[in-house]
């Protein structure tokens, strides 16, 4: 059984545990404060459990999973023959350096380290560390063990063996990764997440639409389809000819929203140069009108299941 | 047994019979082609047979809302007696204009004329016709059946009457409705959906990031909670002290993104004088934490759910 360290015991080093753990991975936390791990162990009985409790995990798997996971005395235990290192300390670039330096310090040398860093670039702390061909950010969505997503980050001086580990890693875990080609400020979530947070600021800022309607737009409207399929396949679906045909019909009518338009940024020949041939691969436009009944079948089920959902809360 | 006009019978129109069929009410139909209209007629039996197949109409309320939706031989026999009508032509303005004055011709004068239109704000065609006040835009998400969100969009001239007529009449049809102040092109869905386009677009065309990966971010990621909570409630429920905190811990940051910012939004002002009253409304702050665990809840409830949904279609 291989071992994971997990340093930093907050929510989303316990949402890690939770995640390396059902993996099969042992999983050894740290905190500098003792009492935080302590904390952080007890409460990992209760994730668990309420992973048992929604069918996420098997009863009779529950018990194994739980003792998988252990809190290091030292960093040094923690580290010993960890063959992943994943960090959640606080979000402040000097913190970030100085735990990255001691990781680097006591790892064995082939370890990667991933940071799961929201917002703090591992350029920026990592740069003077010896060992920062192994640093990256794998950036996971809180509470990570309720979010296949995660972000793998690289470094200019990232070595491409290490993100292919993580990345394998994080799969073997049952993780949908989004591997970037290189650092971008906020990455790609909360990239997406800030246009669609700045336009909603503008909508309820100006009056338009009350916070609570805005909401209702997602969460009953295009938040239905997102949980089910991203947004570039759900522009591809949407029209006969896929994502190029898309663009060609609306691309001109979003750009006219006046929506904070990048300038160099050109839907239509991105459409045609990079999106069709990706998008049409996963799904040939012959396939769309098959793709679009599948669509709505999932959409169908989750309505069902949002339905049941309600019935079950109201319950409570 | 009240009725409701659906004029056009394409795929909008038929999600719309759906809905007002579901509710209770008798859907006449009509399109400009007699042949277009008997084919979406002999489509509804699919749809309601789906609806029927995911537990979202009983098996035993199916006849009678299929008895509910018939076509009508002329636009007067469709009209006649109607409550409401709902007008999907094409989306041409001059089109728009010709079908909006006709149908203000022809239906009783208190009935008001909804448009299905995704981007053709309505005082763009009725300015010149005669009931104007009459007309709006009632904006579904397609298609309409298995999406509860409806945009309800009023012109300058739309009466307040109508204005809450339409809401009403939607809410009774379980919809869940934005109701916008004024017009603004693209409405809120499509501007939200166009501001995480625009940047999807960068990051894709930069070469960032796949649109396979991209679209992991939002489907294994923000996208299963925004299924659950709009993007507002997302946020207020992701810092201690709610919305306010939230812009005042993380607002620099995604403003420092560069993601094409208004010059003339300002989130901490907004968060602090529109956002913190309403959200706090809604969740008080002293109840965030309880909030977090039912949306976790919600979170692992959907899990299962997609888990079971993959079983059930690798089945098929």
């Amino acid at each position: 059984m291989e071992k994971i360290a997990v340093i930093g015991c907050g929510l989303i080093g316990q949402g890690w545990a939770a995640v390396f753990a059902q993996a099969g991975f042992e999983v050894s936390m740290y905190d500098t404060s003792a009492e935080a791990a302590e904390r952080a162990l007890k409460a990992m009985e209760k994730r668990i459990s309420d992973l048992t409790e929604f069918d996420l995990v098997a009863p009779s798997d529950a018990p194994q999973i739980l003792q998988r996971i252990t809190v290091a005395a030292s960093l040094e235990d923690a580290l010993d023959k960890a063959i992943y290192v994943q960090e959640n300390g606080p979000e402040n670039v000097d913190i970030k350096r100085e735990i990255t330096e001691t990781l680097d310090a006591v790892a064995a040398s082939d370890v990667p380290i991933g940071s799961s860093t929201s917002g703090i670039s591992a350029s920026r702390y990592c740069k003077d560390i010896a060992g920062r061909q192994r640093c990256l950010v794998a950036h996971p969505i809180n509470p990570p063990h309720l979010h296949p997503a995660v972000e793998i980050v690289p470094t200019p001086w990232s070595d491409q063996d290490v993100v292919s580990k993580v990345n394998d890693l994080m799969i073997k875990c049952g993780r949908e990764t989004i591997v970037l080609s290189e650092e971008i400020d906020g990455f790609v979530v909360n990239r997406l997440q800030g246009a669609l947070l700045e336009e909603a600021f503008k909508l309820v800022g100006s009056g338009i639409v009350s916070a609570e309607d805005l909401d209702k737009a997602i969460c009953g409207g295009l938040g239905l389809r997102w949980s089910i399929m991203g947004p570039m396949q759900t522009i591809h679906l949407n029209a006969p000819g896929g994502v190029a045909d898309y663009v060609a019909r609306y691309g001109k009518m979003y750009r006219g929203f006046g929506i904070g338009s990048y300038d160099d940024v050109d839907w239509a020949s991105i459409a045609k140069e990079k999106l069709a041939t990706e998008m049409t691969q996963r799904t040939p436009v012959a396939k769309i009108p098959e793709a679009q009944i599948v669509r709505d079948r999932k959409l169908m089920a989750l309505l069902r299941h949002k339905k049941q959902a309600r019935v079950e809360t109201s319950k409570q």
